[in-house]
C-alpha cells in the first residue's frame, strides 16, 4: 500500500522492536505476567510515572481506556468527556458494554474541557435517576491534535478531587504531546494530579502494546480479575512488555515522537502555502485537520488514503507517522495542488 | 526460567514467525484488518475449513471464546459445557460479563461431553424462566488432554442441530488435535457440522494469534461491530495476520504440534516407569495429568514450576510444547524419581 | 403530605382501579401471565392499537424503555434521543446497563426532534469504530411538555425507516398527548408507522401499570425472556392487566388526562397573571416550566413541593395530576404572589 | 380458572392488603420512596430485623435476589448455591446479565448446601483466571420445600465469613420457614450471620411485595442508584410499601404461613394413604414433591394445573396456598385416587 497520511498505525514497527522480540525470544517465561519482563516493565513505569505507579498491559487503545473507566467507576456512575473524545466516538460502546456507565459528553471548541465545560455536566449528585459523575476523560493530545497544558490538566484534576472524582488522560500519542510541551510523561501526568492512564505505543512505533496505568493507588483494586474479565489478559505477556521496555528505554517513543512532530509540523507549513485549503486547528502533534473543496479531497482520496473527519464541513484529517518522510510530504503537496488545479479548470 | 512442563505457553515463539514479522514489516498497511495480510488469511481460512468460512482474528483464546459464544447466544441464552471446560472454569466469567449468558456444565469422568450428558441439560425449552439452550461447547483436545474422535464429534453436531442449537469447538489447541487423529483442521470441523470454532496458534509457537471462525455462515451477522466492541479489535492487524499466515502456510502448526504430543508420549513412557506416580487420563495430545504424593510434588515444584490440577486429589498437570526436549523430559524424571527417593527415605 | 405540583406520580390511585383490583382478586389465576386477565388485556390492546400489536407489560417506566430498546437495538448499536429524554437523563444509566447500548443525544430548543436534528447523528453507518443508529425515539409529550404533531411523528417514522431504523416513542404520558390531540392512541402510534412504544398509566391515575408495546412484529423476538431475565416479569400480573384494562376500558386515561391537562391550562393562564414569572414552553399537556426569582421558588419549595429543572436558568417545574382541584391551583397562586411579594419588599 | 396446587402466587390477595392499599390511597405522596409509608416500613424492618436492617423495596424475588447479588459481587466474583436454586435455574439468566457475575453450583441431594458441599467450590483464590468465590447464597425454604435448621445457616454464615465472603438467604418464602421452625425472622438471619436477605410477601398473600434486606450495613452502598439501574424502583411506592407493613404489623404473614403449611401436612397425610404415589422429600413447609406414574399425572394435569419438578424421574410439585381449604384438598385426593384407579384398570 502506498505511503500516505491516512493514520499513525498504518506505519509498521520501529527495528528496535522487533530486536527485542527476538532477545526476548529465549527461554521459557511464566505465562500472563509473572514472567521477568513484565516485573521490569513495573519497575520501568515507577521511575517514570513515580512509586505509586501501576501498570496493567492491555492489548490495544479499548482495552486500556475500559480498564481505566472500570477501574474508576460503578455502571451507575459516568465519564465526563469532550463530544470528540475516542472513548465517545471510536470505541462502538465499549464502555457501555463493558463497563455499563455512562458518558456525559460537551461540545467543545478544539477537542479540550474545561473546568467551566465539565461544570455543565456535573448535576444531579446524590439524584439517584441520574447517572453519578465520578470521572473526568481527556485525551493528551486530543483527537483534534490539540494539546492541554500542564496548568489546563492540573485545574481539571483539582476540579475533578473537589468532587471526589477522578481524572483520566487517554494517551494512546502521550508521547507525541511530550515532545511537543517539552516535559516528562510524569510532569504531564502524576505530578498534576492524574489519577488513571491509558499509556499506548502502537501508535508510535510499536507492534502491539497499551496499557493502563493507575496513578492513584485507591484506584488499583481487583485490577487483575478485572483485566482478565474484560478479555485483556495476553498469555506471553513477556512480548509485550518487552515491546514497551524498549519503547522506553531505547528512547524509541522520544525519536518517533519528535519525528512525526515535525513532519506535521512541514506538512502544514507546506499546505498554508496552498490556496483553498484551510487548517482547522492549531497543530501541535502529528495530525493536521484541514478544510477544502468537497470534489479536491474525493479525488485526492483516490490517490491517498486518509479519513474525512466532518463529511458535512469538508474537512479531513492527515496524520503523520514515525516513519513520514519529507518526500512523501512534497509528493502529496504535488497531489494536492494537482487535483486543485484540475478541479478548477 | 527453567525450561519445563508448565505450559504450553511458557514457550517462545518459532524463529519463522519472527521472520515473518519482520517480512511483514515493510510499507504502510491499513488498519484494522483491512490491509492485504488479513485479506490473504481470509483466503487461507476458506482453503483450510471451505468456502463458508469466516475467520475474525482477536488477541487471545477468551477473545475468540466470547466472540464465538456472542455469535451464537443472547443473554438470555445458555451454552452447555463440561464442568471442566476452559470456557467455565478459566476464564473469571468473561462469558457472563461480555455476553450475559448462562453456561450449562455438566460433569464428565473425562472432559468430554457426549449427547447423554448433554441431554441431561436440554430442558425448559420455551419456559421464560430458564435460559434457552443454544450452543454446546467442547474443547478439541479436552482441558484433560482427552480426544474426541470424528464420530464424536458428529454426533454432538447432529444433536445440536436436532434442537436448533450451535456447536462450538474450542480449538485452542486444535493443532494437536490434528496431528493425533491424523486428519486435517477441515475434517475435524466443517465436514462433522461444527458451526463455530475457536481456533489458537499461541500455544503452537505463535506470538500471539487466536481467531474466531464461522463455519456456519448464518452466525456471520454484525460480527465486526461485536469484535470492537469487546475490545478485540487490533489495530495493526497485519501483524496478527502475518503469524497466522505463516503458521497455516509454512506447516508449522504441524510440526510443532507433532513433536510436542511426540514429547508427551516419551514423557508418558517414562512416568509409567516411576512407581508411585499414576497417569489419569489417556495421553492423547501433549499434556498428562499425574497423581502423586503430595510431597513429592510439593518438592518437585520448588525445582520446576508446573499446575496443580486437582489439590485435594494430588493431581498435577505437565505440559510438553513445541520446544521440550528430550534432555528436557529425562532431567524431569531424574528429578521426579530423586523427589520420590527422598520422600520415601 | 400537603397536595402540590411535584409530579403526576404523587397522586394516588383513581377509584375505579381499587375497584377492579378487588375484582380481580377472586379464585385462582395462573402466574406471569398465562392468566385470562392478561389475555384478556391482549386483545384490548390489538383493538387499541391494532391487530399486529404486541403488548408486555412491565413494573415501571424504565423497565417499559429499556424492553423497548433491547427489542430494538443490539449492544453495538445506538439509539438518538433528544439531550433531554427521560431514558437519556433519568433513567441512571439502565439502557447501558441492561442494554449495553449507546444513546446518541442532541439538543433540542423543546425537548423535539426533528429530521434535521436527527440526521446530524446519523454517520458512520458500516463503520465498526461507531455504534450503528438502530432507533430513534421520542417522547409524547416531551419531557418538557411540548406535543409532536402527527405528521412530526410520521416525518420522524419515514426518516426512521429510509435507514432501517426504528422509532420508539415513549408514552409515560401517552393519554395527556391523545386527548391534547383530539385523536386516538393508535393515531399517534400504529398509524403513523411507529415501531415500539411504552404505554404508561402510572402517572395518570394507575397503582403501578407500565407496558412495551410492539407495534412492528418483526420486534417481536424472545420477549418473554428478555423481559423475565431483566428483572421485570411479575408473578401475580392479573393484577397489573386488571388495572390496564380499568385504564383502557373505564375511560379513566381519558377522563384524568383531560383533567390533569385542563388544570394546567388554568395554571397556566394563573401564572401569566403574575408578573415576574416567565413560561418557557407553549404548555401543552399537563406541565409548566417557570423561570422565576431564585429567592422565590426557593421560598415556594418550603411551602410546596416541585423540582428544580434547570437549576442554573432559575426554571423549575409544576406539574398537574388527575386529582388537582382548582382550589390548589388558586391556593398556589396565591402562595406565588405571596412570596413574590415578600421578596420585592 | 379452577383453585389448584400448581403455585402459591396463583392465589390472589388477602383481604387486608387490599384494604391497606385503599387507606394508603389518600393525598399526595413524594415518589421513589421518599414517602411516609416507605419511611415507616424502613422503621420496621429495622424492629423486625436488628437496628443494622436496610430494606429496599423491589418489584419480585428476581429484583430482589439480583439486587442483594450485585450488594455482594462484583461481576469477576461468584456466588455459591445449590443446583437447585432459584438463582440459578428460575432467573433466565439475571444475574449473569445484570451483574455478570458466575454462579458456582453444587448438586444436594435435598436442596439444602452444608459447609463440605460449598467448600468444594472454595478453589483458586487469587488466581485471576477464576471467578473469585465471594457470595453463599441459601434458600430458606428450599426449592424442595426442605428447611436449614438455625445451627445449619449459622455454620454456613461462619465458613462464608471465614472466606470473607457474604452469606446471602432467598427468603421469598420466609414466613413458611419461620412459622415451621417457631422462630422469628431475625432468630433465624441476623442472629446467625446473614449478610443479605431477599425477603418476600408475594407467595404468601401480598399483590406484589419483595425486597432486599441488607443485615450487614457493609454492604449498604450506593444501593439506591443500583436499584434504579436495574430497573426496579417503584414511583409509587407507597403502595408497596403499605403492603409489606400490612404483612408485618397485621399478622397476615403468620396467620398465612401457617394456614399454608398446616394445608401441605393435610395434603401430606392424605398422600402417604394413596398407594402409587411416593413422597420425595420431607415436607416441612408448604409444598410436596410426588413421584407417580407418568399416565397418572398426565391425566391429573387436565383436571388440575401444577407444574412436573423433574419430567425424567417423574417427579411433579404440588404447593398449597394461603387461601388452600381442606376441601380443596379432598377434592384433589379424589380426584388423583380416580386417576390411579383408572389407569390401574
Amino acid at each position: 500500500m502506498k505511503r500516505g497520511f491516512g493514520s499513525d498505525n498504518h506505519s509498521g514497527v520501529s527495528p528496535e522492536v522487533l530486536e527485542a522480540l527476538a532477545k526476548a525470544n529465549s527461554d521459557h517465561a511464566l505465562a500472563y505476567g509473572d514472567d521477568e519482563y513484565t516485573q521490569r516493565l513495573e519497575g520501568l513505569f515507577k521511575e517514570t510515572f513515580g512509586e505509586q505507579a501501576r501498570v496493567y498491559l492491555v492489548f490495544n487503545g479499548t482495552g486500556a481506556n475500559v480498564l481505566c473507566i472500570d477501574a474508576m467507576c460503578r455502571s451507575h456512575e459516568a465519564v465526563v468527556c469532550a463530544e470528540t473524545a475516542h472513548i465517545n466516538v471510536d470505541e462502538c460502546g465499549a464502555p457501555q458494554r463493558v463497563v455499563g456507565c455512562r458518558l456525559l459528553t460537551v461540545e467543545t471548541p478544539d477537542g479540550k474541557l474545561t473546568p467551566e465545560l465539565v461544570k455543565s455536566r456535573l448535576h444531579g449528585f446524590g439524584f439517584e435517576h441520574h447517572s453519578q459523575p465520578k470521572a473526568i476523560s481527556i485525551s493528551q493530545p486530543t483527537e483534534l491534535g490539540t494539546l492541554y497544558t500542564k496548568e489546563e490538566i492540573k485545574a481539571l484534576a483539582d476540579l475533578a478531587h473537589s468532587y471526589k472524582m477522578y481524572l483520566h488522560v487517554d494517551g494512546a500519542r502521550l508521547a507525541n504531546a511530550a515532545v511537543a510541551l517539552g516535559c516528562s510523561f510524569r510532569e504531564m501526568t502524576t505530578d498534576l494530579g492524574v489519577d488513571a492512564l491509558s499509556f499506548g505505543g502502537t501508535k508510535n512505533g510499536l507492534l502491539m502494546g497499551e496499557s493502563c496505568v493507575l496513578l492513584n493507588p485507591n484506584l488499583d483494586v481487583d485490577m487483575k480479575y478485572r483485566r482478565k474479565q474484560m478479555t485483556q489478559l495476553a498469555s506471553k505477556m513477556r512480548f509485550m512488555a518487552a515491546q514497551m521496555i524498549c519503547y522506553l528505554e531505547s528512547g524509541i517513543w522520544r525519536r518517533n515522537a519528535e519525528h512525526s512532530n515535525r513532519m506535521a509540523q512541514l506538512l502544514r507549513s507546506e499546505v498554508e502555502k496552498v490556496e483553498g485549503v484551510k487548517i482547522m486547528y492549531p497543530v501541535q502533534v502529528n495530525s493536521l485537520f484541514a478544510q477544502l473543496p468537497r470534489e479536491v479531497w474525493h479525488r485526492l482520496q483516490e490517490r491517498y488514503f486518509f479519513y474525512d473527519w466532518d463529511e458535512d464541513a469538508d474537512v479531513v484529517r492527515w496524520m503523520c507517522s514515525f516513519d513520514t518522510t519529507e518526500e512523501d510530504i512534497y509528493d502529496f503537496i504535488h497531489a494536492l495542488r494537482d487535483e486543485i488545479h484540475k478541479v478548477k479548470s
